[in-house]
């Protein structure tokens, strides 16, 4: 059984690193950046040196493939990946990890000459931080965007992404024509940082994930009264801050009503009138809640509304709740999972089955093949920072699990 | 025994209304503007109607005088009045009721040929309401600004005073020559609008006004650890917001705690870094304390940052406190206070005695002379806004407690 070159894999994750660098010593490198074209180049390059056949697709996903002779032609590939571009100011692992470990694995196929019974294809979603559109790229691998849909999508910065496109030098029709069929792609398995502190807390290397959790995202509302900061007695007072605040040192407990994966964050808040000496009479918080399991993600949404009631009820205050957004969680596949687990055990490493709190590629992929996902601690959980960090014995750890993995599928 | 005529005092607060009267139904009569030059010039020719004399000092302020026949000139008048200027979008009765019920007082006086051991002067104070300077015109009764002073005060706009006292055709020498001696003034009562619904509440007809409350201000800042906000699990996470929230739910107690009077208000708060999937590192809190009591007021802001300490230590987070100011409470003159009581008890109506949460002319003329105030009740407790209303039968009482008042000090 091969395993990585640490060595090789770490000077590589350097390297990658200095496209985009920015000063605070972390990684601005958005999508269709002068940044993400050097480091396309780059991996053109390397590919090139280790014999190995890139193409990208009409929106901008890379695939390198590692060839199988002697199997059918149309056999379905195993891919492994992630993305290379960052938020503005990111890190240099979240996406470059799981990207540069899966070039890692396809050399080590290469040059060990390992024996395969299906093909192994290195993909790199574009724009899975969503400069233009969050997941870009495996999202047209699920379905197809029309022309319409792409004329109307814009960047961060109000740039339109056709325009950003062309100016890639790529033929903007073909980014209509780029998904592919359920059947085309055998399984998918995705090396990434945790992005949390879990690993680290629970003493594990190997994330085993379990889903990728549901979303929910909501406003709620409370009023009562604006009134004169002198001149009203606190038991007369209907503050709407009061009710928010009550909520708020509440949610860890509301959260914890509903399972210990449950999360609730409020991380925006607006006040009014907004006046240091006027009480005031309205609070609005935006929440932001998940939750691996759907049953549960819709049981906390009501636990919170039912908490929010409670304490505008005890303030004497109004409360409202606006859903804005309900994205279902992605199970991984079960049979992955295992695989995961077993592959890790058999390299004598600690593993902790988790949910993934945050969004990846993986989410769109687990609609196509089945599909998995390995995690690797990061240091005080820092992620999309210029202090995400993960040691180096865990990036071998990881990437050794992906080798293994992706022999296994590849072989079995 | 004179009693006021209401169907006066009423035409009176209604044609003022007039004077900067805005869309909403409110009032925006701001220091030097249009409509403030508008009410000083009826009320010149109010004052020429019922044979007073009427002069303006250098900085603005309005003296009007009922002389009395055949005291030593030099004789201490009683002093009675309040402010003609409103906040931008304020009501009909903040400052006019007490200027308009002290007019009405002292044409009583003359019409009636009151006899009187002391001279009546009704006073308007210029610029209560802070567009330039808060309590301007009572600030340059107990003490002269200096020209370099003057030259460094701005409006709301940005504008200089001493271009708006240009404007209103003064000379500006004259406004750093405004210090009334404490020796001159024999007392002073003010008539005024509760603002609040203390009064209301208890079913009370007349506020004794016991004192103006101390008014601390300060800044607390709630300093935890951002995360992302779907891979920090809740037990993980020193989430500032949740502090916050934790205090601001128990303020009621903490100023309970404290006395019946202390009022505690946040009406602004920040949070950092203020994105929706962002666990919030920073939560930085405006607040407003008051009490009546000088030793209380302190002992508030210490109940407030132990409260904070102790929810700092709950959610794992630090929190610094910034004093920004204190100002010490004034106490009525305890003589003033039961002239206040025995006046409207003897007129058959319900008192109560009561700190003014506000600030008022009132607390820089206690520096001079034995200063009272009488409130009466603003409905709901509205204020500094158009829905700000009081019955007229509570006008009409007040402004008869008030007449009698200066009766009893311009004649024992």
């Amino acid at each position: 059984m091969p395993t990585v070159s640490l060595d090789r894999l770490r000077r590589d994750l350097e390297h990658v690193a200095g496209y985009g660098a920015t000063a605070s010593g972390g990684v601005g490198r958005t999508s269709f950046s002068a940044a993400d074209r050097q480091v396309r180049a780059w991996l053109a390059d390397e590919c090139a040196k280790a014999g190995l056949t890139l193409r990208t697709d009409g929106i901008g996903n890379v695939f390198i493939r590692v060839e199988a002779p002697g199997v059918p032609t149309g056999t379905a590939p195993v891919w492994t990946g992630s993305h290379l571009d960052s938020v503005p100011e990111g890190g240099r692992f979240d996406g470059a990890l799981g990207s540069l470990a899966a070039l890692e694995v396809a050399r080590r196929l290469v040059e060990d000459d390992v024996p395969l019974r299906r093909p192994v294809e290195v993909v790199v979603f574009v724009d899975e931080e969503g400069s233009y559109h969050h997941l870009l790229g495996s999202t047209a691998i699920t379905r197809d965007f029309t022309a319409g849909e792409l004329a109307e999508v814009r960047g961060r910065d109000g740039d339109r992404l056709v325009e950003a496109l062309a100016a890639m030098g790529w033929d903007v029709d073909a980014a209509t024509r780029t998904a592919v069929r359920p059947g085309d792609v055998h399984a998918y398995v995705e090396l990434h940082i945790e992005q949390g502190s879990v690993l680290e807390t629970a003493g594990a290397r190997i994330g085993v994930v379990t889903a990728i959790v549901g979303l929910g995202g909501g406003q709620l509302e409370f009023r009562g009264r604006q009134d004169h900061a002198g001149t009203t007695p606190m038991p007369l007072r209907r503050d709407a801050l009061r009710g928010a605040g009550d909520l708020l040192a509440r949610l860890p407990e509301v959260a914890r009503s509903v399972s210990d994966t449950a999360v609730v964050t409020c991380g925006i808040l607006h006040v009014e009138p907004g006046g240091a000496n006027v009480v005031p009479g309205l609070a609005r918080l935006q929440l932001d809640f998940r939750d691996p399991d759907r049953e549960r993600l819709l049981q906390l949404e009501e636990a919170i509304v039912a908490a929010a009631r409670e304490a505008a009820e005890r303030h004497d205050l109004q409360v409202d709740y606006t859903r804005e957004s309900i994205t279902d969680p992605v199970p991984m596949d079960p049979r992955l999972q295992d695989l995961v687990e077993t592959t890790a055990a058999a390299q004598g490493m600690q593993t902790l089955r988790m949910a993934s709190g945050a969004g990846h590629d993986a989410q769109n992929m687990a609609r196509l093949a089945p599909t998995g996902m390995i995690f690797v601690p990061s240091v005080q959980g820092r992620s999309h920072s210029p202090a995400e960090l993960t040691a180096w014995e865990d990036i071998e750890a990881g990437a050794n699990v992906l080798l293994a993995m992706v022999h296994t599928l590849a072989t079995q």
